[in-house]
């Protein structure tokens, strides 16, 4: 017998448009500054009606595109979405809720939608005012021109830190029918769990009841996007909308022949999206998988796995190839609840490095070697149970604080645009 | 009238010793590295019977030596603390135990005590065995020559990637007495509250019985070590130990002359020390204190305080000297469980950054201006309540990472000793 992951085939080069019935377009504003030549606005449309899911970030500080976007998602299923990046509309008042539900409403009105089909999207920097002069006049250019082939500038479009488009498209069969799921995302910085923080948008062709949609989509994000973290700085925008207009013709039902196939094709595209935010992380080195087993409850695996994949001492130790222990397990006993040192086993890189709470035989030379690899698998046993929780996570690089230390260019610019003094 | 601080004085130059009927005593063992030439081993003893009191890590992985001095505090007064820098005798099993026990009694077999009024603490790497062949022979040595000229000794022995020796001292008079009390402590890394990662002696002259000495010492380092954060990593070895010998001749009691002023120097002496770890952290440029007003409860404001403190966009921006009032919000936001965004206001440097949740009109060049300098308050009112908490910081510089990225040249001198392979 096959297994699910057999069953799904990645589509080579497809994006957010990938499934039939989705067209989409990218336009250069210049929102976070107007001599850019970069995409900074796009727009995703379904040429069908859809049902449609999304989870957004439990920051208790939400930009006001996410509170529109939750908003219109609890009121109807979105047929489109726009996204912007160079400015997250976070922290911006009544004027910034006016401007994301105008967003929403002059895309409505060239597309012949209701308001509340349409979500919003921001990324950018906290707290300036969007520069609206330079964008409502283009929103009729954006709803016209809409194709297929515009997936991949959306990609580009909704990327800001980011050194690199995040797309991937799969497809199977059900009964002789092809399903697909595109999807595009964006990460960078200010990635921790609940939501991770980023903005991902997944399109399907298949044909699911909303219900269905959603508790999906909700299980599918706590293995992926809520599994990752590369500074432990929760964001005010985390977004990730789902939209699944069936038209593959293919009806998707819990039990049902494709169901399950259509489960794990949708986590591993977010789940492959999340290691690809990880991979590309701000002037990161080092991709990290943080494995916690042996424990008396998931929630003690998730605050150990969690708190060793955020300690900046344990971070700054992999950015020296250092195969510290040491920092590792004191992170454990800080993370935990219910930690027996005496008991705690650590595989670092596949050898042992810690047995017992004490230095393991390993000679420090072999374990030395093996994380100087890009990539490596950090397993805590905590021996005290039988519940497991693992952590996607990178280094802490010299670079990555001297890349976020100042982002006054930005404030610069608003002060020109006469948004700030 | 005049305040409790002003009825006490800084002693100039005092330091743990400052307090009569206490001697000390340093030596250089090479316990990191056997061709060092600096100190790493020392001794302080009342000459006197004494009460004590000491906090020590809630790390769930604890050193030995704080599992030895938490032992022996519970059983007796101690009269006698050991203290040794270039190894944490952490996550050493057993043997790490034992060799605890031993350091305690070779220490009370030369002085006439017993065991258990001897304490312990170590601060270096986790997880290499003491190199007891480079220390075991010294403790006859380290128990003869013990003076009380030695106390700026002790404050250079206990320290390690510090960049100077932290010693305060004060004097007070009740009824014509004068009652010392002397402090010296070590900071740097590993820096995060309950407690922060330090070694701190304290000791008075000062005649105070065992329970008002614990239950003050417990009020003490709550406003003090434990609202310190450097990298929000929690150490093994955390200890603050306390000795009084009554070597003035005055019995403090609550509620009688001379306590409250006893209070406040203990408190004082407590936080100046708190302070200056934080200011002698590994690599940081800044001193931040940020101070969470208007809050539900104290819990909320603590939560809140901490989130922002240990945040490293936060902490990256301030390194930068960006006025980035964004990404504190962004931290209150996840950090707080009752946050209202529209009520937050934050000041920076005694400025309006934030009103309302919103940008406030002060210009963001003014901003920058004061940001440039050493130390500042971030100022968060959640105008929630009446509650507040307050944490002393730093930012997180790129020479930090690098700092920290390994720890290599210590494992390898182990290896040379043959402590491991």
């Amino acid at each position: 017998m096959r297994s699910d992951q057999e069953l799904f085939r990645e589509i080579k080069g497809g994006g957010v448009t990938a499934a039939r019935g989705f067209v989409a377009n990218a336009l250069c504003c210049g929102i976070k500054n107007p001599k850019a030549t970069r995409l900074d606005l796009a727009l995703v449309y379904s040429t069908r009606p859809t049902t449609s899911a999304g989870t957004f970030t439990s920051n208790r500080v939400k930009a006001a595109c996410v509170r529109v976007s939750r908003e219109h998602l609890r009121r109807a299923d979105l047929r489109a979405v726009v996204v912007n990046s160079g400015n997250a509309n976070a922290c911006t008042g009544r004027d910034g809720m006016r401007v994301a539900r105008k967003e929403c409403r002059l895309v409505a009105q060239e597309l012949g939608l209701q308001e509340r089909e349409v979500g919003v999207c921001s990324t950018g920097v906290i707290g300036l005012p969007m520069p609206m002069v330079r964008i409502e006049p283009r929103f009729q250019e954006l709803c016209r021109d809409l194709s297929a082939k515009k997936g991949h500038d959306v990609a580009s479009a909704i990327i800001t830190s980011d050194t690199c488009e995040k797309e991937i498209a799969v497809r199977f069969s059900v009964g002789g029918k092809e399903v697909r799921i595109g999807s595009c995302c964006k990460g960078a910085g200010m990635i921790s769990p609940n939501m991770a923080t980023m903005i991902c948008l997944i399109c399907t062709d298949a044909q699911v009841s909303r219900a269905d949609l959603q508790s999906l989509v909700g299980e599918c994000v706590n293995s992926s996007f809520n599994r990752i973290t590369i500074d432990g700085d929760m964001s005010t925008n985390d977004t990730c909308i789902v939209l699944a207009n069936g038209a593959s013709g293919v009806k998707l039902t819990p039990g049902r022949p494709g169901w399950k196939t259509f489960c794990a094709a949708l986590q591993h595209v977010m789940l492959q999206q999340a290691w690809r935010i990880v991979r590309d992380g701000e002037r990161i080195t080092k991709f990290i998988t943080v494995r916690v087993v042996g424990a008396p409850s998931v929630a003690e695996a998730r605050a150990i796995a969690r708190g060793v994949a955020n300690s900046s001492l344990v971070k700054s130790s992999w950015n020296g190839g250092d195969p510290n222990w040491g920092r590792i397990i004191h992170a454990v006993g800080y993370s935990g609840k219910r930690v027996r040192e005496e008991r705690v086993d650590i595989d670092i890189a596949g050898l042992p490095a810690c047995r017992g709470g004490m230095q393991a035989d390993t000679p420090s030379d072999d374990l030395r070697a093996r994380v100087q690899a890009e990539s490596f698998e950090i397993r805590i046993d905590l021996n005290l149970g039988s519940s497991e929780y693992t952590v996607y996570t990178t280094d802490l690089s010299p670079e990555y604080v001297d890349f976020n230390r100042s982002e006054y260019a930005y404030w610069n610019q608003a002060k020109q645009d006469g948004l700030t003094r």
